[in-house]
This record gives C-alpha cells, sequence and structure tokens, in this order.
C-alpha cells in the first residue's frame, strides 16, 4: 500500500488482554488514535510509517507475550463505509472521532 | 468491491454480545464460515452475495437487537498478509482453516 509519509491510513485494531488493568492501558492508548467501535476493537488512523512503528511498538510495550494478542488489520478508505454494523449497542463511532 | 457470484471474500467480523447463550450461538454460527482468531472476532469466508445475505440474515436472527452489535469489515485478499499480529495467545489461525 506504498509508504507515502503523510498519508493517513486506517488500522482495525482488535485485542484479547487477559489481565484487565493492561487491557486498560491498551484501551487508553488506542484510544488517541481513533474510536473504540466495540469493547476490545478500535479503528485507528495513523499517518505515515513512523507513526506506524510508534503505534506498535507501544502496544508492544504494555502487553504481555504470552497472554496478550493484539491484531491489526488494514483497513482501506473506500471500504470505510463498507462496514456493515448489526444492532444498536454503540460505544463510539467513526463520526465521534473524524471528519473523513 | 463487484458482485461476482463465485467470488470468495473475506471479511473480519467483531461482535460485543451482551448474554452468553446469545454471544456462543453467534460465535457456532460464525465457526462455519472461517477461524475464531480472537474471543469476539473471526475472519469469515463468503462466496458470493446470497452467501453473504445468508451470514447478515442468520446474524441478525440471534443478536437483541438493543443489547447487541456486530461488525463486518471487508477484507482484501491482499492485505490478508498484511496483518500485523503482537503477542502468542492464539485461539485459531487463518491456517487451521483455509488454504488460500
Amino acid at each position: 500500500m506504498g509508504t507515502h509519509p503523510h498519508r493517513r491510513r486506517f488500522y482495525l485494531v482488535c485485542y484479547d488482554i487477559a489481565d484487565d488493568d493492561r487491557r486498560e492501558e491498551v484501551s487508553d492508548l488506542l484510544s488517541g488514535y481513533g474510536p473504540r467501535v466495540q469493547y476490545s476493537v478500535f479503528e485507528a488512523a495513523v499517518t505515515g510509517p513512523e507513526a506506524y512503528e510508534e503505534l506498535t511498538r507501544g502496544l508492544r510495550g504494555l502487553i504481555e507475550q504470552d497472554e496478550d494478542q493484539v491484531r491489526i488489520y488494514p483497513l482501506r478508505v473506500p471500504d470505510l463505509d463498507k462496514v456493515t454494523v448489526l444492532g444498536n449497542r454503540r460505544l463510539e463511532e467513526r463520526d465521534d472521532f473524524w471528519i473523513l
């Protein structure tokens, strides 16, 4: 997807964290990157490869390697409005966070 | 992304389900579509628009509209190997399920 330094990229970050405190630290970190769309799922916007490295470094520093898992899926901008949402339960949505 | 009837498409399905029994029914349904990569996250493969309708209809039939939420994100095949996974906690992975 190229590495244009100033292009904003979107990711879906989901996590299974065994410990409550660690889980809270992870969600605190991710809340600076985008909306918490579900209990353990954030949409994150990152501008440039260094910022992506910073995100993953930050997450690595918080998790317990053998007890936790974080998955970071690239999301393409054209697909952001092809997300199907079923049910009204709501934490945060994209428009609480970004103007696209 | 076009609607070629026989093309296999991939999705990331994540859910917040309030009730334990309903949550189990949702995971049972999704286990027929692909690996459970995290506690409330599946990767799902669907071939054709009717199968996608069947998946969403099945999920709608299981959830409680005002208490639950399911999000279905399109995943592009080229992006499947750009997923970053941090940590060794492991439920199921793609290669337990599909040969790509």
